[in-house]
């Protein structure tokens, strides 16, 4: 049984920690840090947490959080930043569900985020969490940075195709869709019911801070140089990510649906279809699962490639419970096991 | 481990069973009947079960259902009175889930359901299978029928009212509100999300099936004549129940919220809000709990009860697994300890 | 061609106004009117106005106001009465869309809306907008009082019991449901759609501002006392109102029917269904008109009415247009006339 | 005051068009066709036009169609083609709402409609009935075939790269995303708002029916050859077309956004949004407009185009007034003026 502890426990990655972590044969959940909900029961915010967790929110206190053997920041981006240094000298694994650590070049993050970076030093050491990708290393992390929800639906949809050099990396699309609690709990007219719900949109197609994110995962896994258009929507639903992807093939006549089979095989939360199918966003709701569909639409030279996930599970809350799970030895997925409901 | 079949399984309350069952320590399914989807993959259908259930549908045969210990039924009203006596004598427990057991009168049963009863003489012993009412007989009882779901939650609502003579019971109203799933999963033009989307009605005021099946809960409950007026609507979501009780109190001056808090103390599916909250049907999705609160306006006469539940899981799957384990002697919740997924 | 302006224009009332006013054929904008958007485009806030209305919002101006033929007040509770005096000692005719006017007691206003009202003398001489109550003397009024979206649903539905001395009216229950654009277009956690859709839930059931305005219009209607318990519910749409009204009959045999049906036959925005028939929250949408009907259920003693309007407009814009065309003199129903859009 | 029958009014082209023309100043209805429902009030089954429409459903009688100015089928694939060559014969305008008459080919149209076409030789004189393409050729024609949805979006969408050669023909895509109503008013478990709700996917990668449409439609805007990956999604809302497409520029340096205005200044049905916007669909819900805004994202060699519409008015029953209007004369914009309803 380890120690955990929540800084800001409001937004809704906050509650679905608490709902994984609540539910982990492993964890004791000792503190949910929020200034501004300091003294309220947690279950009294979230009434889904009645008789399951009896905890208040707290005012954050570093000591108390050193006692913890994990921290996960649920914070708005460059909060993590500030206290992680203090947290992994006293020893104590940190995972970072917000932006903080996720790029590597110090210019870049400033850019997109607006602020310099508290800890540079720390970029190069912090171990990017997309367990699929980087399971050996997030076993030997003391500080995880856990991909954005975007992020981890688009990469690991083209993981397969850039790692066997198949498609042409300098020209893939993105177009993404998410559900409006992407947008966080944070009180705005522009994701109330009323403006979201019977209407959809893109957004940012200028330009969007998870770009940068996915260009830099995406050269990972290729020695080729990486050009991505990236485009998301908002859609009139709670939780979901469906990304289509799509790409031109370098060759021709590979077996694609094998190549994705073989390559995830061995991964318990990445379910690929079988040929000719359409993952649904509502087979994935509330579970730590991504299915994955590959098409060659009348078996022409663009490939697409349809991923879905839940962006507060598998994009956010779910993922670090699976970083925590590796990063302390547990089985891959204790906490995650839940079906999803349907409909 | 016992050995579970379902009769019918390809509406909805069959994949909440599925669901539920899948995750049950102490449940291995052995059979799930369709007759339309013969040899389909019970995945192929409901794909939140990829991964968890390896099953495909089979034609009912009730050879293999004997050599179960028990059986539900999850088919349409006037199947489970077919198959039901010659379970009983192989003596397989039957929980069914659908109507055929409710009503102990069997000419209000015909006159309600349009058919004549095939097994009238099973109405008396079969048990209704509201635990919270009726705990001890279900133990005992090889053949339970599990309560419709309005009827869940308008009786554990007014339960405590009746219990203790607080109320008129002859002017009874109960005004429930349902998400589309209670319609069942059939393809008609009806519940189509362009029919049922962004809008709001009542339904079948002149009468509803559920009226008397609830009016005879009510009887056992008191000892005074009951006058009920229900009153059904359709809501436009997936899940949940809301019922809003009212009632003239009979005397003044009572404690309502300690009576409720005390009736329900011992029961792990019933949670009583704290004074002047109101429940949210999202608080119980896909979860067994009803969560009640009860409201006396502005100290006057009247009472009103906020009763909610998940009309697929304490409303049919849940509540019937939750008599399984009675039965079978299980912990009652044992399979039933999710949590619900907010947002 | 008559001069409107519109006070505080940035809400769903506001934008609501613009749409059916910008087609209405005797009706020039000349001012809306927003502090915290001055400047900006109405179309540019409002997409749909695009092509339709050009017009900027601007800083109220009490002497461009004055220039106005009729101003609406579409503005928090209390902002109103302000202005209002001056406006019409300059001969202008109002209609205020907020709560300002809508209670004749000083008092009983003060207690439900937190402040002492700043022109107390307005309120016996303020009309109640009700056209089907009180069109003759919404005629000659000089100030209109718009009634609330759910006391519009409410009396509409029981004016016929009462004034015929059908019911008892010491025991009325309203249980209404609303969509969530009647809590305003306001940055609230509370009405984000990660926290309103998928679910349902009542509020407010201690007391809500609309049981005095409903109790107030109901004595109106008979010498009879009157109690009415009121409780309205968060339903997961946009728009729409469905008020489920519930009496005792106090003598039978009548034919309900054939009483609504006379009691509106001459009013063109109340449309009686036929017996046995359940009004839809869309059949209303986008539109002006009530639809109501009336049923026993099982010939018993209890009344049960349904009324549903679409909250925004015959809830708020549509029936203050209406208002505006009888003070006036225009065709009632000028500018009111589009067809509701299903699905 | 010309005499229009609808061929085929029980689906959601049908009460569109009945909306529409029920509002038209120069059209009266004289039939509206539907065998299972004949001799049922029009009003009973779409009571949004109760009070609107006084008209029955007849069963189809080709002598009283002869005796309509124009025709409107919107009816299933395959039935307009057995009745428009006797009708064309009689002097009767008709406009198809189905595919009978949208491809040029008919070994094309056998392929994708899985039936051999009955009248072939009419394929090449139907027009297809774009305006902003082909308005002169709509006004001098007999037979129109009005456009699919997806079709409707996606080549007004393209048009302007596609006329002045801006972009690569041969790599274009179409992410399109639509709302559940394109999938009609039948009966089917897969547009269940159970089925449909809180989820979202892609289907018929492999193939689409509206792929050569478009296919075929863009040929007529370049010389240079077209190839086009369409993939369409089913979003859950009622209304609504939101296309997203993809193109590589074969010259940088061009101002897209001038270029887009331009093309449509005198288009009073499209509306070219300023530069870095992006359309919404709810801003078009119920009415014939369409809203773009074309993106260059990071200066890049990529543009991405967003376009929106309502497929049931712009990309079905609106088009098909819009055309009527243009072949008899009238106004272009007669019965079409109404204002989205927002939220």
């Amino acid at each position: 049984m380890i120690k955990a502890g929540i800084v800001g426990g409001t937004g809704y990655t906050g509650v679905e920690l608490l709902r994984l972590l609540a539910g982990h044969p492993d964890v004791e959940i000792v503190a949910i840090t929020s200034r501004s909900e300091q003294g309220k029961s947690v279950a009294a915010m979230f009434p889904n947490l009645r008789g399951h967790l009896d905890l208040n929110f707290s005012v954050p206190d570093i000591e108390q959080l050193k006692t913890c053997d994990v921290v996960f920041f649920a914070t708005p981006n460059g909060t993590a930043m500030t206290m992680v240094p203090e947290l992994l000298d006293a020893g104590v694994k940190v995972i970072d569900l917000a932006a903080d650590f996720r790029l590597k070049d110090k210019d870049e993050w400033a850019k997109w985020y607006g602020m310099e970076h508290a800890c540079p030093e720390l970029l190069e050491s912090a171990v990017y969490g997309l367990p699929e990708m980087n399971r050996v290393e997030i076993a030997a992390a003391s500080l995880v940075a856990n991909p954005g929800c975007y992020p981890t639906a688009v990469q690991l949809g083209l993981l397969p195709l850039l790692e066997n050099n198949l498609i042409d990396s300098t020209n893939l699309i993105a177009d993404a869709k998410s559900g409006v609690s992407g947008a966080g709990r944070g009180a705005n007219v522009g994701t109330l019911l009323c403006e979201t719900s019977e209407s959809f949109k893109a957004y940012a197609v200028p330009g969007h801070r998870h770009q940068p994110e996915i260009v830099q995962g995406l050269k990972n896994m290729t020695e080729n140089q990486v050009g991505l258009t990236f485009v998301p929507h908002l859609t009139p639903m709670i939780r979901g990510i469906h990304a289509t992807l799509y790409g031109q093939l370098s060759e021709t006549g590979r077996d694609l649906q094998m190549i994705y089979t073989q390559r995830y095989a061995q991964e318990q939360f990445v379910d690929v279809l079988p040929a000719g199918e359409h993952p649904e966003t509502r087979s994935v709701r509330g579970t730590n699962t991504v299915r994955i569909a590959v098409h060659q639409p009348q078996g022409g030279n663009t490939v697409v490639v349809l991923s879905v996930i839940d962006n507060l599970v598998k994009g956010a809350a779910g993922q670090a419970v699976q970083n925590m799970n590796i990063m302390c030895g547990f089985d891959e997925s204790a906490g995650l096991n839940n079906i999803a409901v349907m409909p």
